[in-house]
This record gives structure tokens, sequence and C-alpha cells, in this order.
């Protein structure tokens, strides 16, 4: 292990979260909030910390793979705690374990909380958290790779452990310049929907936020009402959004790069929407008798498929009530989650697609047993590598699922609610069922099972294998 | 297609199930039951129907791999439909459909009864249902290789579309050899249980039905107070043997060819034993308040959790009142199912030690990135072959799995009813939780989610492919 070097970019992690502070600092100033004085002691905190880190630099600069992810998730880690000390200092979440919940939930745009009451909260917290989701939806590291100047290949094993999705794109040769172009599209895409909900007669700090949540699929709503006081215009702006966000970034750089053709042959991206269209049809009929007419079904149908496919888990209806047929389709699409290479969570559509193919192709092989057939994957020949990875993923995937949801079973609660706090939160999705619908919140559970689903939410966001690789014990051995 | 092969393999399958119906038609003798009627209709309409196949052969007697499993699964959906012709044409289960998933249910080794009523029914029918069992756990195509004079790899075709597991060892070098030792095991140790339950002062016909029950690892309770009217010792025999039923058979061979050094390193077994015995203990550490004593906990525990893992699905408590942490115990041994090459169903023991290995090769290769270890089971490397179909099993599993919620889900019923009855099916149990739990039935669901499930217990009994096969269009073209 590089000890030297994992510490170096933990302090390079603290210094820009002190950085990132400021936004919430600005926020409290503006609205003359005594919080901030929270975000003054945690800024001062950071900038202590991680003072020396840019005095010397590690002589050997390099990480292996295993370091890269142990490293993604140190920093994730670390993030997390620093980002709840705003939340106890202030008074905003006093219990330190819920405060972490509710940061660990903002990074890595899960977007499931604690809270019961918003309005009374400072702005700043609300702010904060908000901007938490926007930080963690493209990644930390991703950030970091566009101002860290580092040696060769250290940036893709860094990358490869935060990005999600079963392979890394390179858009353009060096890994600094594939980052820079997706923060500008994604920063580009943020403000156009401030912008646009504005326009639509929002109040401008609910729009900034709610943007926040949106683009990183995060999820946690600014006020008590929820979404009931927005506009349907807006409402339909954000699912808009959503589905915009939980998209493949690699096709809009296609997209400003003029190559439309190959933008719009993105297989994942058609099948993604594609879900989408047949979700919002089937949900629409099974609960068009509980609105007022087929115009309204459709709008809060797609709200909600765009809100859990992409993982944000905005709400603009308790779904909790909806009949069976349609909440086992949000229990699906919680699964399946968006596209690979966007800011949203779950398997990724791509990873269905690929597995889903390998049953096709073992199917083909019974019937023509000396065909030598290769999936395919937008054209692409699919390598038996990542074949083989997305196997490995979906097992370790079930691994971490079933021990969550032995060790939250242990409360006691209905079978329901445990099931889907568990999918909830590994998917980075927010609400579940039942205790924990979208008109609930994640309070009462146990400390115990609130570190079994914090465990989850950052397993999720990283993809599992680095909080697996932190707890294996091969890890930390010599070699 | 070899048509003219697979008819000749359905007549004989249909003439076996001729044969076979002698067992409830002696009964319905022996108990002057007016049933016997619909027996004996059977039995001439099998000998009718099977009657030209032994009087010519088709020339080419050679099966392919996809004609083979097409062959399995439309032998026992043959099988099925002429073991519902009695509940029909006695009256005993009028409707069609409800008699056909009584029949499916009885073959595949479910369990899962659309009956409330037993007490009142001819003891003939309850002996075929309990005999469906016997002769469908085992596999019919099993049988009738023990007595098929086939040539060449046709049979072993056949068995690897029939066997439950990952991969199918022979025994002795004839496939023959293999299916008569595997069920002159059966049948031993199938007639040790009678003699005790006998002992053990169980009426006979009750010994009998049950023990057919036990060794198929099916699940048809016998009369309406289930298990409450057996002693503690004889619920204490059917305990014991529903988990000898649940070991890889091989081990039996093993041990009868005094090989008892391998037969004890079967790492399946072991696991097998393992998850049994931490799954007793954590439960009756969870409902020890619920019983008189520790000593009834553990009788409870046990025989719930053999009876679970083996996929047999007798009770003798209604676990559905458990508190949810054994619940979600069951729920999980539900999916793992008994060990491969025995007559239980699930996924298998050895498929989920297979997967698991493959996530600790895949930690294992993050932190030695140049070493090249190879997946070993019971001190045998497994072969890529295997840990690739393994995962293409678990996707095609999880495919069927999703469509039947979904399809299911159309009726409206809460998420815990849904989802279990599909668990109970796929993996040939019986019992599920809330509405299917096992103090209720199946009879409530419509003709389409019965059908479903149907699909799911054929499905579950022949590992999937099969039943895939036969709706892949691409099985039906020439080649």
């Amino acid at each position: 292990m590089n000890f030297a070097m994992i510490l170096y970019v933990l302090r390079y992690i603290i210094c820009c979260e002190g950085i990132l502070m400021l936004v919430p600092l600005i926020t409290a100033l503006a609205y003359k909030e005594s919080a901030a004085l929270s975000f003054i002691i945690c800024i001062a905190l950071c900038i202590l910390i991680s003072f020396p880190f840019y005095l010397k630099r590690p002589k050997r600069a390099e990480l292996h793979v295993r370091e890269g992810f142990v490293t993604v998730a140190l920093s994730w880690i670390v993030l997390s705690i620093i980002g709840a000390a705003p939340f106890v200092i202030s008074g905003a979440i006093p219990n330190p374990i819920d405060a972490v919940f509710e940061s660990v939930s903002g990074f890595t745009t899960t977007g499931a909380s604690i809270l019961s009451e918003l309005d009374s909260l400072p702005r700043c917290m609300i702010m904060w958290r908000s901007f938490t989701h926007w930080i963690g939806g493209m990644g930390v590291l991703v950030f970091i790779l566009t101002v860290l100047p580092m040696t060769g290949g250290n940036h893709m094993n860094l990358m490869k452990a935060e990005s999600p999705g079963p392979s890394v794109d390179k858009l353009v040769p060096k890994v600094q310049s594939t980052a820079k172009i997706l923060y500008s599209i994604y920063v580009l895409m943020t403000v156009i929907q401030i912008i646009i909900l504005i326009i639509g007669q929002m109040p401008v700090f609910d729009a900034v936020t709610l943007s926040f949540g949106t683009a990183g699929t995060g999820g946690f709503a600014v006020r008590n009402s929820g979404f009931a006081d927005y506009s349907t215009f807006n409402q339909a702006v954000i699912t808009i959004f959503m589905i915009l966000f939980g998209v493949n970034f690699n096709v809009y750089f296609l997209l400003l790069s003029r190559k439309f053709k190959k933008a719009f042959q993105n297989e994942e991206v058609i099948i993604y929407v594609a879900i989408i269209l047949v979700a919002i049809a089937a949900i629409t009929v099974n609960t068009v008798h509980l609105y007022e007419n087929v115009g309204y079904a459709i709008h809060h149908s797609a709200f909600q498929v765009g809100s859990i496919i992409t993982t944000t888990g905005y709400s603009t209806v308790d779904f909790n009530l909806w009949p069976s047929f349609s909440k086992t389709i949000l229990v699906l699409l919680m699964f399946i989650g968006a596209c690979a290479g966007s800011t949203g969570g779950g398997i990724k559509v791509s990873r269905i697609l690929i597995l889903a193919k390998t049953v096709r192709k073992e199917l083909h092989s019974f019937t023509h047993p000396k065909s030598v057939k290769k999936i395919t994957f937008s054209g692409k020949q699919v390598s038996d590598e990542i074949v083989r990875s997305t196997s490995v993923y979906m097992v370790a995937y079930s691994v971490i699922f079933i021990a969550s949801i032995l060790l939250v079973s242990l409360e006691g609660r209905d079978l329901i609610t445990t099931f889907t706090s568990v999918v909830a939160t590994i998917n980075n999705i927010g609400p579940g069922l039942e205790m924990v619908g979208p008109a609930a919140n994640f309070a009462f559970f146990s400390p115990l099972s609130k570190l079994v689903l914090i465990f989850d939410m950052l397993a999720g966001r990283l993809e599992l294998f680095p909080m697996l690789l932190l707890i294996y014990k091969g890890s930390w051995k010599k070699f």
C-alpha cells in the first residue's frame, strides 16, 4: 500500500471539500443565518487538516489497482464524515450517525433522508444537502482529475473505481480532458435547468437546489410539501431533466461533436428510453382511475418512472398507495437504474443488456452447437472479460444485498420495508415502500441498520468493489 | 427436429404413466372407492395412445442437445396433463386448470396445492398426488433410462436436461447403470423411512404417502390437520429424512462403495449442512419465546429449515407468523435450495458456492493482478465453462422470475404474496408467505396467474433451459 500517496489524495479531497463548503456559507450569509458559523468552523478545519499536502508530494506517485480502489473508498468515507460535520455542529442533526447517514445519502446521490421537518431548517443546510448531490453525481475524483496533476495510468485506476457502468470509455486520449468535457456538459445542463425552472416561476432557491438534486440524480426534497407547490410545468421540466441526466454522457459529447448518427445508435440509450416509455404506458393504464384525467395519469407516471429509473427519488405522488402492478414495476426499475456513464445509480441498463444477451447467446448455442457467436453492444463486440466481470458484479451485488437484508430484518419491521430500504439505498434511489415510502423517512431505523444502509449507499455508488476491497483482509497484506 | 423420435419417447412416457397409475388404482380398490373408475379410464387411454410405439422404432434414434431438451420439456408437460386427468374425471378437482396445477405441482415436487379440503377426498387421489412427487423427484427420464434401450450419447442429452445442478456426474461409465444405482438408493431410503414411521405408530397410509412426499422433496400434506396429529418422534424422523434426501446422491453411492473419505470431503454437502445448522440456530434464538421450551423451538426450527432448504414444503407450524428475521432466513433458504444431484429444487448449494467463489477470485485478482487462480470445488478445478453456464443460469433465472412477478402482480394482491408465490413455485417449494403461507393454498389465483406459476414450476424443476428452449423460436427453425 502506497500510504503516502493515499494520504496525499485524501488531503487533497479534504481541501476541495473545504472550498466547496463556500457555497452553503455564501447561502448562509445571504440569508443572514447563524448556521454560517458551522461552515466557517468546518472550512477552517479542512484547511488545517489538509494544510501540509501541497508542500510536499510523495516520491512514488503511482497507485496500483487495489490502491486506487481503496483510495476511492476512503475518499468517499472521509468526504461523508466531514460533510456531516456542519449538521452536527449547527445542531440541525444532533445525532452523529444520523448526520453521517444524511451526508452519505447526499454524496452518493441516494436522497434517503432521516429528516421529517425541512421548512424550519436553515436554508444553508438545505443548500448543502442538495449541493452534496451535485458534487457526488459526477464523482469527486473525476473532479479532482481535472485539477490534480498525476502521472501515467493513475487516473484510469481512480476513474475506473468511481465511474458507473461496466467499462470506462475515454472520450479523448487524455483522461483529464475527458473529465473536463464531462464536467462542462454537467455544469451546462444544470444551468439550463435552473434557468428554465426560474422562467417557470419557481423560487430561485428551489430552482437551484432541485436542479442540483436532479443533475446528481439525488432526490432530497427542499420543503415539507415536497413537489405539491410546484406547477405542472415545472414538474414536467424536472421529469425531462431527470431522464436526460440518466443518459450516458458520452452521447452528449457525440452530439456536441456533431456525430449525430453515432449518438442515436447508442443501444443502451435506445433501450433506456424504451423501458421508460413502456413503464409509463403500463403504469398510466394501471393508475388512470386514481387521477382526474388521462393527462394527469401520464404526468404522474412519467415523473415517478423518470425519478425511479434514474434513481433520483423525487416524487409528486405517494406511489406507496398505487396498485401492486405499478409498485412492482417501480421496484424493478429501482434495480435496473440509469445508463452507465450517467450520474444515475442502480445496476445500469448496459449491464442488464449484457446479461440478457448472454442468455440469448446460450439459447442460440443450444440450437447451433458449433456456432461461435459473440455478444455485441452498440455494434461493437463485448469482450469476454466484460461479460465475466458483469456476472461477478451481479454476484457481489447479491451477496451485499442478502447480507444487508438479513441485518436489517433483525429490526423486525415488515418484509417490504426491510426489502425496499435495502433496494432504495444500494441502488441510490431514496424512497422505498411502506415505512420508507415517499411520504416517510429513514429516521426510525436503529443505529445498526443505519450503518448497514450507509455501507450499502457507498457500495452502490462506488459499484461495490472499492467498498468490498476495503473490508477484504487480503487487500491489506503486503505482496 | 427428429419428430419421430420425440414422439416415440413421448409415447413411451405415456405408457409408463399408465403403468404407474396402477398404484392409485390399487389404493382405490383397497379402500373400495368409486374413484377407481377414473384411473381405469386413464390407464386405458394411456395404453390406447401409446399403443403403436413398441411396434416400430424410428430409424434415426439420435437426439441432438436441443432435441433432448425439447423432448424433456414436452415429456413433463404431457406427463402433467395426463396426470391431471383422474382429478377431473373423478370430479375431485373439476376445473382443468386447477387439476393441471395440482398435477404439475406434484410431478415437479413443488407441493403447492389448490385444495383446502383433503379429508373428504378419496384416498386414491391423495395417494396419486403424493406418488407424483415420488415419480417426479428422481426424474421421469432417469427412470426411463434404466429401461429404454437407446444408442450412444442420447441418454446423456436427456439426463443433462433433467438432472438438478450445474453438471452431471456419471458414477459409473454407463449412464443406464448410473441411473439404476440412483434409483436403487432412492427406493431403499424411501422404504426405510416408511418402516421407521410405521414403527413410530404413524398410520400406514400416511407413512407411505408422506414418505413419497419426503423422498421427492414434494410437500403435499395428506390430511387437513397437516402435521399436528403426528408425534414429535415422527416429525423428527421426517426432518431427518428431508435433509437426507437433499444431499447429493453421489455421496450415498460413495458411502455404499466404502469410499468414506471422498464422501465426507464433498464440499457441497459440508456447506449444505453448515447452512442448515446456522439457520436452525438463528431461527431458534429468534423464535424461542413462541414455544414452551428451547427443545420445541429447536424441533420446529429444524423441521421448517429442513423442509424449506430441501424445497419439500411440509410445515409443523405456520411460519408466516414468525418474526421478520426468521421469515427472511426462510425466504433466503428458498432460493438456495438443496444439493445438486439430490431430489430437491432451488438454485442449489453448489451453484451458490461457485458464484461466491467467483467473487472471492475477483477480489483476489485485484490484490494479485498477475495471479491466475482457478476456482476449485471439492478439491477439483471447476472449468470456465461451468462457471460461465452457472452465471448464465442465474440470469435466465432472474429473467423468468421478474417476468412471472410482473404477470402475477396484475392480480393486485399484496407484494409479499406476489413475490413469494413465484419464489415458492420456481424453486419447487410449495408454501410462501401471507396469502400463500403454509396455512393457505393457491386456489384464489386467476387462471392467468396459475398458468404462469405452472410454467415456473416446470421451469424450476427442469433447470430452466428445456422450458426456455420450448418457447424460443430459434429452436423450431431448421438448421
